[in-house]
């Protein structure tokens, strides 16, 4: 039996998944982040070695595949790839940016796109002749539109600007403070600029302006629609640079933003389709991590259909009622921060 | 003989304006910061005293006008006060925002509106029945629109949509990497989230975008339109939280971004225009610092007008041939940037 490990390496973690070839996951490895823009080359480094030697325990694979974000330029990828290589784990190694394993993992690599908005927010896609582009991405100044820190960031300034007699008034000029626990907007104000401040407790908010949306407030409903159109507009420019006007793909929607469903996802819904008319908006198949698992199992040549993707799935089930388990480990902030195994039949072990 | 005077307190310098009851400007120092929220509140309150001491060498005034950054709240103006009145140098004190006493420099202590746009923005107004009020000004993150580093950020941003595919093409996705000495927009971008990256080093990039919408450029002159928009929006807050739509009032333009004049100049002025038609958009008359003299000569009585406002201007007029000594003195880096004095002639003598 061959096996496959799939790698997702962001900034907040590290996941391992240990597949054999007929899609089985038998482990399951959580770690501290491997984005060398995050916690330093050095740990980065660290951290995914110590991921993929507890996943695999001696045991030698086909195929790693690894989503690493911060790998933006083939040098990036070069570089982990010369890493990787030195562990001597696998006989074929796979590097690319997490983007990439997301997108795999959404449309089971089939040519499509994928829409992340979290806390960042960023496009991939890729076509029928295997070729693949981003789009937005850009962080927190720069771009990274329509994401969660840009809904807060934009509906902050959409209150201040009620605030100042620039704007409409609107009903996050309460729960705004209501959320962060402020006595007011410039309360909020100034905590944006203190040492406090955080991007992803910023981000935290942008559920507050979805209800208020909800709620009818006009002011709010305009913040979401331009954070749709934002993600269309980078979703769009992915499909043209790929020329992908005309064909039937998917587009996978993925992260918190997303969630929240309602205004955000029908305004994006509406907006794709005028640049794809046969293009279909969904939730993504499978995770970033089985994405990368599927792309270590067509390198190795096995069939994505039937009974390999059936097997995924129904890990991919079993992981729900895991996550209470998982949630509690969490808090005891160990630097693996969850480890767990699976018999080939799906059932749940914990391997502590 | 009575003197006045006037204290420009900012987060960069603190300027003193030593005056007499005529309105000739008779010592001029520049000190560092006084701005709490910058340099602390302890320095602050050091390079205040020194400043104030420095300028007075033990001489007493009859009214001393403070405009001070980061007095937002009347609890901040009351501790200011406090402060000041230990120091015992005047028998009146006036302390303000610094928005104020650039309002009042502008306009001469008429009814009007100053929009300042350097680095931040921030619209201060001032109404027949002595009512102030502000909008913007919110800094970096949730306002200032339409200063210089929101003009640049909208540049940069408008340059890698045009990189992505997200907007149209643009000549800033040379001329930004070009004047920041950097290879590609793509370098710029890391630069601006590392840790050599400083708000006005980002706002002197400004003026490039105004150039490329002097030469032709579309996306440029969208962002140029966009700031000027942003900047009469906040003027027009003022205007109306005032009732001063029907009112002949001047509206003074200040700060490194109306220097470019051009198009953000004559964007701005028609977009006000729809607000108040009877308004005029003007350069201020005089500084911030001279604006502080100008309240405390009110304050004690004097008429603004003819002979003393003409001794004021005088003194404006030969600092313009002092600067050069200014800016070689602000190179050796003294505590007490530069200081120098005026007989009532308005003849300059340094005064080391």
């Amino acid at each position: 039996m061959r096996y496959i490990l799939g790698v997702d390496g962001g900034g907040t973690k590290t996941t391992c998944l240990l597949a054999n070839e007929e899609g089985c996951i038998l482990k399951r490895i959580v770690s501290g982040p491997s984005n060398p823009e995050s916690v330093g080359e050095k740990k980065a480094k660290e951290n995914l070695s110590q991921a993929i030697k507890t996943t695999l325990k001696g045991q030698k694979v086909e195929v790693i595949c690894l989503g690493l974000a911060g790998v933006d330029l083939p040098e990036d990828a070069e570089k982990a790839y010369r890493f990787v290589k030195r562990l001597k784990v696998a006989k074929k190694i796979i590097v690319e940016n997490d983007g990439i394993i997301a997108l795999s993992g959404a449309t089971v690599c089939k040519p499509g796109v994928v829409v992340s908005a979290g806390t960042g927010a960023i496009v991939f896609g890729l076509n029928k002749a295997g070729e693949k582009t981003r789009a937005s991405g850009w962080g927190y100044i720069l771009g990274d539109e329509g994401s969660g820190y840009d809904i807060a960031r934009r509906g902050i300034i959409a209150a201040i600007k009620a605030l100042d007699g620039r704007g409409e008034n609107t009903s996050l000029l309460n729960k705004i403070p209501q959320y962060f626990n402020q006595p007011s907007i410039i309360s909020v104000a100034l905590w944006v600029y203190s040492s406090d401040f955080q991007l992803d407790k910023m981000a935290g908010l942008s559920p507050v302006i979805t209800e208020a949306a909800r709620e009818g407030d006009k002011v709010a409903q305009e913040v979401i629609r331009e954070a749709a159109k934002e993600l269309a507009l980078a979703a769009g420019a992915v499909i043209k640079n790929l020329r992908m006007e005309k064909d039937e793909f998917e587009i996978a929607c993925t992260g918190g933003v997303f969630k929240a469903k309602g205004l955000i996802l029908s305004t994006f819904k509406s907006e794709v389709k005028k640049i794809a008319p046969q293009s279909k908006v969904i939730f993504p198949k499978f995770s970033a991590a089985s994405g990368a698992v599927l792309m270590g199992l067509k390198e190795a040549g096995v069939e994505l259909k039937g009974k390999v993707l059936k097997n995924i799935s129904s890990r991919r089930m079993s992981l729900r009622a895991e996550r209470n388990v998982i949630a509690s480990r969490r808090r005891s902030n160990l630097k693996v921060l969850y480890t767990s195994s699976l018999d080939p039949s799906g059932n749940s072990k914990e391997d502590t």
